[in-house]
C-alpha cells in the first residue's frame, strides 16, 4: 500500500494539512483506504486478466501491487477509487467502478504484519477492496514504473506471488475467488 | 416471470423437450431461473435508473417486470443472463454481466404466492437475481410493450407498485438497496 | 451515530488522545466507524425481529438507532463490532458476528446530510454495517434508555421511520433488504 | 457431489418420482442443489477449522466433499440447507444457516469436467453454496465414512486437496476466501 502522502502536504476540508499532523493522525487512529484490483473482463463478465503495478510499496521495495489509496475527508468512498484508479492507471483507463458499494473484503493494513497478514509500515489503514474492470487503455502513471496483466493463473504463481509485499499476493487471490476464476 | 417455455417446445442436451414433458419436469422439480434488473448508472457506478418491462406476466395480468428466464441444461447461468437481456432489451442494450456471479438475492417463487412473496402460478423456481448495468440503447424485444426508466424514488413509489405482480417491486426494493440506492 | 468520544479522553496506541486531538481529526480525516443491526433469528436463520436502541443521537435528539461506534487504533473490525455490540446490548447478548467480514453495505456520514443520506454533525466517517444475530438477553446499557425489538413489518413502518434520525431508518431498510426480509 | 437420489424413488409435490423420472429430468434440465461447508469459528466469528466428510462421490470415487443436495420441489433453499446439514453431519450439529440468504459461490456442475472445473457426471446442476458454522456435535451419517475437521492451511494443502475430485478442492478455497481466511 503506498501513496504520495508521507512526501507531500494533503489537502483537507479545513485546509492543507501538513505532513507533520498526518503522521499523529497515522499513529492514532485507523485511516480509511480503498483497494481497486484492476481486471479485464470478456462480454460475460467473465474475468480473463488481473492488473498489477510494479512500483515502490509502502516497505521502500519494489513489488507488484494493486491500485491503492487513502478516502479523503468529505470524499465518497466511490469517487476515491475512480480517483485513485485513474491516477495510477492513466486518464484512458476507464474503470467502471460497480454498482455495489460492499467491498469484496476488508483489507485490514497493520504495522505489525503477523495481526492480519496485511502489512503497513506506516499506519494501520482499513481498506475496502473492490474488483474494478477496466475498458480503455492502461499507461502506469506517477510512481508506477510497469503495469502487467496476468491470467488468473500467473496471478496465482510462485513466480509472480514472490515478487509481492504487504499481503497483496492474498488479497488478489481473495478476489479472483470473489468473481469465481481463482485457480 | 415469464418465458415463451408454455407456447412451445424448448431444445435441450438430449433433443427437443416437448411441452408436456416440460409440464411434467414443472410440477416435480425446481426450476433454475435468472432475474435481471436493468439499470442506468452515472461514471462512477452510481444507480440512476431502473428498466422495467410492461409485458404480460405469468398470472396473465399486463404489469411491469424485470427481466426473467430459465437456464438451459448445459448453458452457464452468466449465458443464460445476457441471453435473456438481448432477449428482452434488443441486441444494442450492451449489457454488462457482473464480474462477481453471485446473485444480490435469491427470489424462490412458488405457486402458492404465500410461501415466499415470489409467485408464479406455473412453477416452483429459484431465480438467481442479478443487477445489470445497460450502456446501450434499449428496444423490447418479443412480447414485451414497453420498456420504461425509472429513477428509485419513483421506482419504489406506490404508483409503480402497483403496476407490478408477482413479488416483482419487491425484487426492484432488494436491488435498490443491494446497490445503496434504496430511498 | 453516538460513542462516548467527545466526552472523555481516548485511548489509543501511542497513550491517550485528548479530545482536543479528537476533535482536529474529526475536521480533517473520514473516521472508520462500525454500525451493527441486532437481529433475532429462528432456527432456519429467518430473520424475525430487528432491535433498536433509543438514545442520544450524534445530533442530540433522542432517536432510535442501531449499534454504532469507533474502530480503534490496532483494533480488528470484528473486535471492534463484538465491542460496541457488548458496550450497548450488555454482557449477556451473544452477539454473533458473521465468519464473512464482508459489511452488508458502507454507511458513508457527513456532516452535510445531502450528501448521502447518511448524516453526523461531528464528522465524516465511512461505516461498515453488518447484521448481528443475537440468541440472548440483551439489556441496554451506557447512555441507552431502551432497546425494543421490532417485526420486519414494523421497523419499516411510518411510525418507527419518524423515531429515527442520521439516516438510521435506511439503513435498517438495507439490513432487511440484505436477508431478505424487506417487506 | 451425491445423495441418494439415483439408488430409491423420491417423493414430490405430485407423489413419488420414480428413477427412471429423474434420469429424464437429470438429462434435460439444471437441477438446483446447495452445497454447504461446515465450519467451526471462534467467538469473534473467525473460522478457525473446516469440516469435510469422507464419502463415495457422485463420480463413485472415495473422496473427501462438502455437504451437498437437492432442493425439493416446494422446498425453500434455507430448508434444503438444514435439511442436508441435519443428514450429513447429525442430528446434534446444530448447524446455523446465514441470515443473508445470498451464496457466497454458485457452483455449476457439469459432466464434462471442463466447462466450469465442478464435475458430476450425473446432470447439469446449480448449486447455491454457503458457508455454515457448527455449535455442536458432529456425527457423520448415511453414506459418510468420516468427518474431519482441518485449519484453513490444511484444508488448503497438497495432501487434503490430493483427496477432493469434483472441484470441491476449489469450492473449499472460495469458501475460505469469502471469509478472509484463504492462507
Amino acid at each position: 500500500m503506498t501513496d504520495i502522502d508521507s512526501s507531500s502536504d494533503t489537502q483537507t476540508e479545513t485546509g492543507w494539512l501538513s505532513s507533520d499532523q498526518l503522521e499523529i493522525f497515522r499513529a492514532n487512529m485507523p485511516l480509511v483506504y480503498v483497494d481497486a484490483v484492476p481486471v479485464r473482463v470478456d462480454g460475460l463478465g467473465n474475468v480473463e486478466e488481473v492488473g498489477m503495478l510494479l512500483r515502490q510499496g509502502a516497505d521502500r521495495s519494489i513489488s507488484r501491487m494493486v491500485v491503492t489509496g487513502r478516502v479523503l475527508y468529505g470524499e465518497r468512498v466511490r469517487e476515491a477509487l475512480m480517483r485513485h484508479c485513474e491516477k495510477d492507471l492513466g486518464p484512458m483507463a476507464l474503470p467502471r467502478v460497480p454498482a455495489n458499494p460492499t467491498p469484496f473484503t476488508i483489507a485490514e493494513y497493520f504495522p505489525d504484519p503477523e495481526i492480519s497478514g496485511f502489512y503497513d509500515p506506516r499506519h494501520h489503514a482499513v481498506s475496502l477492496a473492490y474488483v474494478v474492470p477496466v475498458d480503455g487503455e492502461c499507461e502506469p502513471t506517477q510512481e508506477a514504473l510497469d503495469l502487467t496483466w496476468f491470467t488468473p493463473q500467473e496471478a496465482v504463481s510462485d513466480d509472480v506471488v514472490l515478487e509481492m509485499t504487504s499481503g497483496h499476493d492474498r488479497l488478489i487471490r481473495l478476489a479472483l475467488a470473489h468473481v469465481g476464476k481463482l485457480p
